[in-house]
C-alpha cells in the first residue's frame, strides 16, 4: 500500500489509506490544509493550483455531502469536475471496473475520486492507473476514508494541536466503520496518547487490542477524563438486524448527553463525521451545544481535500495559497 | 418579512416574497436586470461580479427549467455553482433540515437557490442562514415564487412600463398557484391600475378581493380592454380531482384563444410562466402569436435571476456590466 | 440535409450527419482534431475557444461516457455546460420537444448536444434552431451517430492516413446500429478502397449492397487482408429476441478471437465504439493485444468532438490552439 501511495521521493501520489503512512506526511497534510484554509476567507476564494485540470468523481455509492466537499474543493483549486453518476453509467452495461478506470482515463482525467461498496476499490483503482493519473479514496466498504479522517485530525490540531497529549474515544458502530477503521490509524500515528473505542461487543472488530486501543463497554468509564469524544454515526439498517436493539435502546446505553459529557475533561470536543441521527447516537443538546466541533468539520473537510489534492497533483511546493 | 430580506440599510439580503418590499426596490431590480441583459449579447456572455462565490441549487422539488436558469445566471456572474440532488442526499436519511442548511453553510457557500414543496422553507432557511449567506425563494409551496413574479414584471415593463396604466388579467388556477400570488403583490406594488382574476370559483382562494384584485368567472368580460393577460399553468392532478372538469371542458370555459383574445386592447400582451398546456389553458396559436411574449420571459428570467443574485451578493453600485 | 448542415460560405453550421456533406470538409475535421489533439499535451489543458458560449446537453438517452466526453471537450474549449437531465424535465410534463428546444434557446444556449431514441430528432432541433444557435447530433435512433464516426475516422488516419489503400471491416448488428451506418458513409467519402459488412443475415439491413459495401457472412473471408477491423457492441436486448442465439453461439461464429485476426493483415488494428462485451463479440486477448486501438478511439473521441465544437461555433479560423 505504501509502495501504490507514494512517488519514489516519498511525495504523495494517491490517497487510499491511512495505514502505511508516515507521520510526516500526515502533518504535512494538516499544515497545507492550514495554509489553503485562508482561501475560503478571501473574497474571491479560489487559487489557480489545478487550472486546467480534470478531477472526476466517481460515487458508485450516493453521498451528496461527500461528493459536495471534493467538488468544492476542486472548484477552488480551479480544476475542472466531471460527475459521474454511476448507477445510469457503462458499468450497469455490463462494463468491467477496469474498463471504466481505462476509459475515463483515456478522456485524460489527472484525478479520480471514488466510493465504492467493496473494500479495495480504489486501491485497484491506484494499482491501474496511468502515471500522472491519482486516485483518492472517499470511502471503500468497511476498510477505509482516510480523507475523513484527516479531517477528523485536523480539527483536534486546530483544537489541541499536541496530539502526545489527547485521550481520545471513538463510540458507537466500530465494526462497519471505516471512518473509524481510518481514524484509529491516524491518531496512532500522530502519536495520541491513548485512542478508546466504546461500543457493545457486537459493534466491535474481533480483538480490536491489536489495532492498539482500548475498549469500553461503558460510556461513563470511557469518557473519563477524555479530551476528544468521536461519535459514529448509527446506521438504520443495522438496528432492525441481530447487532443492535432499538433506536431508544442505544441512546440509553450509548448516546452522548450532557450529563455523560461531564465525565470527559470539560475542555473535552465532540465530534460526528454526519449526518447526526439526534437522539439515537448524541443528544440534540450535546450536538448544538459548546464542545460541539461538528460544524467545523464540515469547513475543515473542504481545506483538508483542497491540501490532498493540491499534495497529489500540484505538488507541495505550487501550493502556496 | 420585511426585516429578514432587507439589510439594515435597506438593501436586499435575500429574496423570498414580494409582500413586504418597498416599490423602489423592484423598480431597482427590473433596472438592474435591464443593465444585465447587455451582457448575454457579448460574444463573452460573462461578468466578474460572483468570481469566487459558490451557488448552491437545492431543489426539493424537482424543476429542470427553474433550476437551469439560475444556474446559467450564476455563470454568467461566474460564480461556481453546485447542484444538489436533494433527492439522494441525507434529508433521505434522517437530516433535518437545519442540519442541512448547517452542513452546506459550513462548506462555504455564499447563496442558496431554494425550491421546496412546504410554503416558508425558503424564509426558515433565511432566519438560519449565516452572516454573509443568501438566501433565494425559487418556489414554496403554494406560497410565493418571487422571481418569477420579477421576471414577469420586468417583461411587462419592457412592453408597456407605464404600470399606473395598465389593467392586468390573470387566468386560471389561482388556488394553487405561488406565481399568481408574487404576480399580485408585485402589480399592486408597482401600481398597476387593475389587476383582475378570472377563474371558476373553485380554483379561487377564500376572500380573493383582500388581494386587491377583482373577480371574473368570465373570460370575456375579464379580458375587455386588458393590456396584459397572464395566463398560469393547469396542473394535470387538478383536473382528476374534484375541483375541475377535463381538459377539455376547462379549455371551452377558460381556455385563452384567439376570438377571446379579441375581447382584449389590441396590443395586449398574452404571458405564461411555462411549460404550457396547448389545448387546455392556451391555444397554439395563441401562444405563437403575435401577442405571445411567453419566449421572452425565459430570457428575461436569466436577466431577473442575475440582477437579484448580483444585488445580494454584489451589492448594487458593483452590478455594472 | 446538406443545406441545413452548412453555412452559405460551405462552412459548418450543424453536426447532424455524414451523408451528404463533402470529403473535404472530413478532412478538415481530421486536421482541427490533430491541431487541437495538442491542447491535451499542455500543463493547462484548456483554450479559450468557446468562452462565455453555453453548450447544453440534451440526452434523452442516459450515455455517461458519450455525455462525458462532450462534456469534458466543451470545458477543454472553456465553454459553460449545462447537463440536462431530461428523463426529470417538462418533457415529461407533457410539453413537446419543440417548446423544449424554443425555451432552452430563449435561455441563450449557443449549442445542442442532442441524443435522442427516435431517428431525425437532432435533424428537427436543427431546422427549428435560431440563427447562431448550433445543434450536434449525439446519436438518433437507428440513424446516425457522425462524431463516432468521425472520431474512428480520425483514428484509421493516425495510423493508416491514405485512406485509398483501406480494406476496412466493419463486424456485428449492422441492422440496429446507427454508429455503422455513420462509418459507411464517412468511410466512402474519405475514398476507402474497400468496405466490407460481416454479419449474419438477421443483423443486416436490407439491399447492403446499396450502400456500397460487400458483404460476408463468415469472420475468416470477411477478414482477409483487411487494414483495419470495427467490431460493433452487441446488444443483450437483440440477443433475447428473434435475431440471435446466445453470447455463445454469437462469439462462435462472430467473435473476433485472436485466430481469426491473423486473417487480416499483420497490421492491421482493431476497433470498438465501446462499452465491449468481452467474451460475446471480441475476445480479451484482442480488446488488450497490440492491434487494439480501442482506448486511442475515446482519446480521439475528445479531439474531434472539440475540433467540431470549435468549427460549428468558433469559425475555423479561430480554431488554432
Amino acid at each position: 500500500m505504501n509502495d501504490l501511495q507514494l512517488n519514489p521521493d516519498g511525495s504523495l501520489r494517491h490517497f487510499l489509506s491511512i495505514e502505511g503512512l508516515k507521520p510526516a506526511l500526515l502533518e504535512q497534510i494538516i499544515e497545507t490544509a492550514a495554509s489553503l484554509e485562508q482561501v475560503a476567507k478571501r473574497a474571491v476564494k479560489k487559487v489557480p493550483v489545478l487550472r486546467g485540470k480534470t478531477v472526476m468523481n466517481l460515487f458508485f455509492e450516493p453521498s451528496t455531502r461527500t461528493r459536495t466537499t471534493f467538488e468544492i474543493a476542486a472548484q477552488r483549486l480551479s480544476a475542472d469536475v466531471i460527475n459521474l453518476d454511476v448507477q445510469t453509467s457503462s458499468t450497469t452495461k455490463g462494463e468491467s471496473l477496469l474498463d471504466t478506470l481505462k476509459t475515463l482515463e483515456a478522456m485524460h482525467a489527472d484525478m479520480f475520486v471514488i466510493r465504492h461498496h467493496e473494500s479495495g476499490a480504489a486501491t485497484f483503482f491506484a494499482r491501474h492507473a496511468a502515471p500522472g493519473v491519482s486516485v483518492l479514496n472517499a470511502g471503500d466498504g468497511w476498510h477505509a476514508h482516510p480523507t475523513q479522517a484527516m479531517l477528523d485530525m485536523f480539527t483536534i490540531w486546530k483544537h489541541k494541536p499536541r496530539f502526545d497529549r489527547l485521550k481520545v474515544a471513538i463510540v458507537g458502530d466500530i465494526l462497519h466503520s471505516r471512518v473509524a477503521r481510518s481514524q484509529i490509524h491516524a491518531l496512532n500515528l500522530l502519536g495520541a496518547m491513548e485512542v478508546r473505542l466504546i461500543a457493545p461487543q457486537t459493534l466491535l472488530p474481533e480483538q480490536p487490542e491489536s489495532l492498539g486501543v482500548h475498549v469500553y463497554h461503558n460510556m461513563e468509564e470511557g469518557l473519563r477524563d477524555c479530551d476528544v469524544v468521536i461519535m459514529l454515526r448509527l446506521q438504520k439498517e443495522r438496528m432492525q438486524g441481530a447487532h443492535l436493539p432499538g433506536g431508544d435502546e442505544y441512546f440509553r446505553c450509548y448516546g452522548l448527553t450532557e450529563a455523560r459529557l461531564q465525565h470527559a475533561r470539560p475542555d473535552c470536543i465532540v465530534m460526528h463525521p454526519g449526518p447526526m441521527n439526534r437522539g439515537v447516537e448524541i443528544a440534540s443538546s450535546v450536538a448544538d451545544g459548546p464542545q460541539s466541533v461538528i460544524l467545523e468539520q464540515v469547513s475543515n473537510g473542504l481545506a483538508v481535500r483542497m491540501a490532498i489534492m493540491a499534495m497529489v497533483l500540484g505538488g507541495q511546493h505550487e501550493v502556496r495559497p
